[in-house]
């Protein structure tokens, strides 16, 4: 039998600035994380600008739970990941973020629980912090500017982690209470115009029209018009049509 | 003939914060973004707030340029994506932070200039701002909780355009100046060390040898010893089977 475990959770080892316990938390809340252990934060517990920066993901802040040192912070954990963006010499495997974000699926599902580790602001984390760390995980950034905010790097982490199994689409029509014109509206549409067009002698002479048709309508194919496009475009026809109509007569 | 141009530039529309601006600005440093593109900052600008937020991506907001309006900032823009959480009813393809990267990546090779806009911290987008983007970008998150911070959202999409060229390895060694160890230095140690237990009489009963080292020799495997370890094992092997005879001894 396996179970499958709660998301990882997110330890803050020795966080300097409380804005940025606040702000981790609100990232865990938008990648459904909610199990945040603090060690020995420099502010102490709990932290206003913490609750101010969260913006709402109170229940993190609420529930955080505080350790005194990294061991009994991470006592329960099977699969951990230290993140660091230094160079160590730890001998343990190095992997990227998403790399970290897929290890953890599985041993979750296996039934192990996981966490994520991060370091002070400014040093990061000690090698001593990361002797219980199965890897260490350093975030792919740019090797001109490779200093990466606490909470950024929570984000990303969490991003990974949730992105792993979110089945949004990569694109997707907008959820308005339209629907993409079928081609038998587009015609009528084209018809119309062109119709109103020959009224107005503009598709002349008659051996260039074929080719201007064929440009107008790609030009309406390229915008991939709705339903709702189609019945406001027939409108602008109309109207353009017989405002010219009533210039004529005027 | 084909131009590979920059990366897509970064449009903060009516950002609030200096604090944020300054975020994003670090985070486009983190992913190799330069263009940053500000429309009517509330604070005005320059911003004392952004530049210290910006932890030493000075660069980005001393080039940034500040314009009154969005058709101004994305004059020059081919492919434009208006990052929201809101459903408006636009009638533009929505896409994830993935996709738009991937577009984004074509559109560039293609010589094309890209941009990724955001608006207000508070409200967001107005759908007049978003009039000029070619597809709507909206991150993935928990539904239980998707107010994002504006700069996480800079740092995500800016993830996701540089993960798309980034050629790290998911898992690597720690470039240590050790190497894994071979079979012949591992088969060595184990040698090593079932000498010593059969020395100190632990290998008994003779028949249940064979299980015994075949355990501790798959204990040692799974640890995935470097060089280093095995001659850090060996030296542990001499020492408590050297203290033991001196115990004997003594």
């Amino acid at each position: 039998m396996t179970v499958t475990l709660p998301p990882p959770c997110v330890i803050l080892v020795r966080p300097q600035l409380g804005q940025n316990i606040g702000m981790a938390a609100r990232a865990m809340a938008n990648f459904g994380l909610s199990d945040l252990r603090i060690v020995a934060p420099r502010e102490g517990w709990p932290n206003e600008w913490a609750i101010k920066a969260a913006s709402g993901a109170d229940w993190v802040l609420e529930d955080a739970r505080l350790f005194d040192t990294v061991e009994a912070a991470v006592a329960d954990i099977h699969y951990l990941v230290a993140t660091t963006a230094r160079l160590r010499e730890m001998l343990k495997p190095v992997v990227t973020a998403e790399a970290a974000a897929r290890e953890m699926r599985t041993k979750t599902a296996q039934g192990l629980r996981c966490g994520i580790m991060f370091g002070p602001e400014r040093s990061g984390l000690e090698n001593d912090d990361a002797t219980l760390a199965q890897a260490v995980l350093r975030i792919p950034v740019d090797p001109r500017f490779t200093s990466i905010n606490l909470a950024q790097a929570v984000l990303l982490t969490g991003y990974e982690w949730f992105r792993l199994a979110d089945t949004t689409p990569p694109e997707r029509l907008d959820p308005g209470n339209t629907w993409p014109a079928s081609n038998a509206e587009l015609v009528a549409l084209f018809e119309h115009l062109e119709r109103e067009l020959d009224t107005a002698g503009f598709l002349f002479p008659p051996e260039k029209r074929p080719a201007m048709v064929r440009n107008l309508r790609n030009i309406f194919m390229r915008a991939g018009l709705m339903e709702q496009d189609v019945r406001a475009l027939r409108g602008v026809v109309t109207s353009l049509a017989t405002a010219r109509v009533k210039k004529e007569q005027g």
